[in-house]
């Protein structure tokens, strides 16, 4: 065990210092999207996302309006998260001094585009300009009759997976299609335990279900859907597809678990994109293993990518 | 006329490609916070803003537990000029990979400490890390019963302010009070018109008031009260104390229009803060106009700082 750092204990440091959920927050730090109850009555999601110019996007190579669709779409796949639909959308931009006003307007339209192929408004945000690089931060409201949480996953569920992963850095990772209406499709049809959506990579984020459920998993490798482009980017580096579809982040698609009852209709179901068995929920006490296609079982590290590390 | 430039600009062409307030979008953007109906019932505002490192702030002279305050504050400013009460926020840290835990840890220690000051839940967010200088985003939710807007200036009535202004840079810039109790007392004792937070200096938002309430205004220059801070910048730059007060940026007080037979009902509420009429909208055909002790009259024109001028 090293000891934890950077990004993850910060964020598990902030979460320390926040109350516990009440009967005005109903779903606290931790979940894809936070939930409060208003004043007047009824619940709203919220939730909250900054893609940042040489993390998440790179202006020499990326179309601005491709940024654009990314920096609201990243948030909107926390409303697939949580099983949810969009409400409404604001933003920051902060742009470079030096950036044109076309690339502005086209970073705008971008946002404007996936804010109307979903549903969601924009209603608006704060603009300043600065001597460093683009920095866009999207806030969206969202509502759902039961949202879905990390926090559900019971021994004995299976775990699946949507479309297929890795290697979303080819191009996938900027333009990807939020999976809102396939949430909502799953919610209806089987009895979802935990959801999230892949943003730090499936190895990354099945820990976050496991911890906030208090149950351990089975990822079955030869069963994890490979993308193409991690095929393709496998030749390129030498590394395995499988270790780009467990370990690269940025699929965006849905990660869940769902009662073993409820295996077979997903199967059935017609989303529009595959959605594929890859596991099942053991006790905490089994821990968190990859078995591979020889049955040979190994720890589930997190390979995600930690910016930080002070 | 100069053609219009820079961050208004791109604002305006933002606004044009917006969708106009309709049953959802109750109040869209150019207030301070644009308010939504939701799915449920019942309403919410929503509210965003950034500040950033070498903009908003400056780590090598500020505080970050200052810096953090100041965060959240300029976003509870906007729900202060709203005549709201907050309920949640939540926001995204850009940090600089080289930035310390501890620097870190006490800039949330500044959102937390104003968050609990004003009552505002704070429930989450996003933590990224770059090679580039500090970025946050605020995002608050808020309710008022009848918030207060931009537009509702009419001819005759009287234009006040709190507090003192100018010279916010000498430091009230950072740790300043957001104005809510202040401004739900107002609401509650006189009959307000428009209000607004003074943010880019009173010459630029007495502007935005006129522009969205399509009035004029007369202001006594006399009469705007003049802070400390302003007199001390004056005496270093040469530049008159009323200059700073007219023109400096991040006041964070109220600018408000209300009844002119309320007027006498200002002087009396004891609000902790002064409260002082400066002036009167006029139709908007008489313009903007900055009557001097001499009786000159002079056009008031936006004398803020717009950061970006492509």
């Amino acid at each position: 065990m090293t000891e934890p750092s950077g990004e993850f204990a910060y964020i598990n440091w902030i979460r320390s210092q926040l109350p516990a959920e009440d009967g005005v927050t109903t779903i606290g730090s931790g979940d894809d999207m936070a939930e409060v109850r208003l004043p007047t009555g009824g619940r709203v999601l919220v939730g909250t996302d900054a893609i940042l110019e040489g993390t998440h996007f790179d202006l020499r190579r990326d179309a601005p309006a491709d940024v654009g669709w990314k920096a609201l779409a990243v948030n909107l796949s926390d409303v697939a998260a949580m099983a949810a639909e969009p409400i409404c959308g604001v933003g920051t931009l902060a742009l470079p001094r030096t950036m044109a006003m076309t690339a502005a307007q086209e970073i705008f339209a971008g946002i404007k585009r996936c804010a109307d192929a979903y549903g969601c408004r924009w209603v608006g945000g704060d603009i300043t300009a600065w001597d460093a690089p683009l920095a866009i931060t999207v806030t969206v409201l969202a509502w759902a009759e039961k949202p879905v949480r990390r926090n559900g996953a019971k021994v004995g569920q299976v775990v699946a997976v949507t479309g297929s992963l890795g290697g979303s850095l080819l191009g996938r990772h900027l333009t990807f299609p939020p999976r809102i209406a396939e949430a909502r499709k799953l919610a209806a049809a089987v009895r979802l335990g935990a959801m999230m959506d892949l943003s730090d990579g499936l190895s990354s984020d099945i820990g976050h279900i496991c911890q906030e459920s208090g149950v351990g998993v089975v990822i079955e490798g030869a069963k994890v859907p490979v993308s193409a482009a991690a095929e393709k980017m496998a030749a390129r580096d030498g590394r395995t597809a499988l270790d780009h579809a467990i370990n690269d982040g940025e699929d965006f698609e849905l990660l869940f678990t769902c009662e073993a009852a409820d295996a077979a209709a997903l199967g059935k179901l017609d989303l529009g994109v595959p959605v594929t068995v890859i596991g099942r929920i053991v006790a905490a006490g089994e821990g968190r293993v990859l078995v591979d296609q020889h049955s040979h079982a190994a720890a589930l590290m997190p390979g995600g990518y930690e910016h930080w590390k002070k």
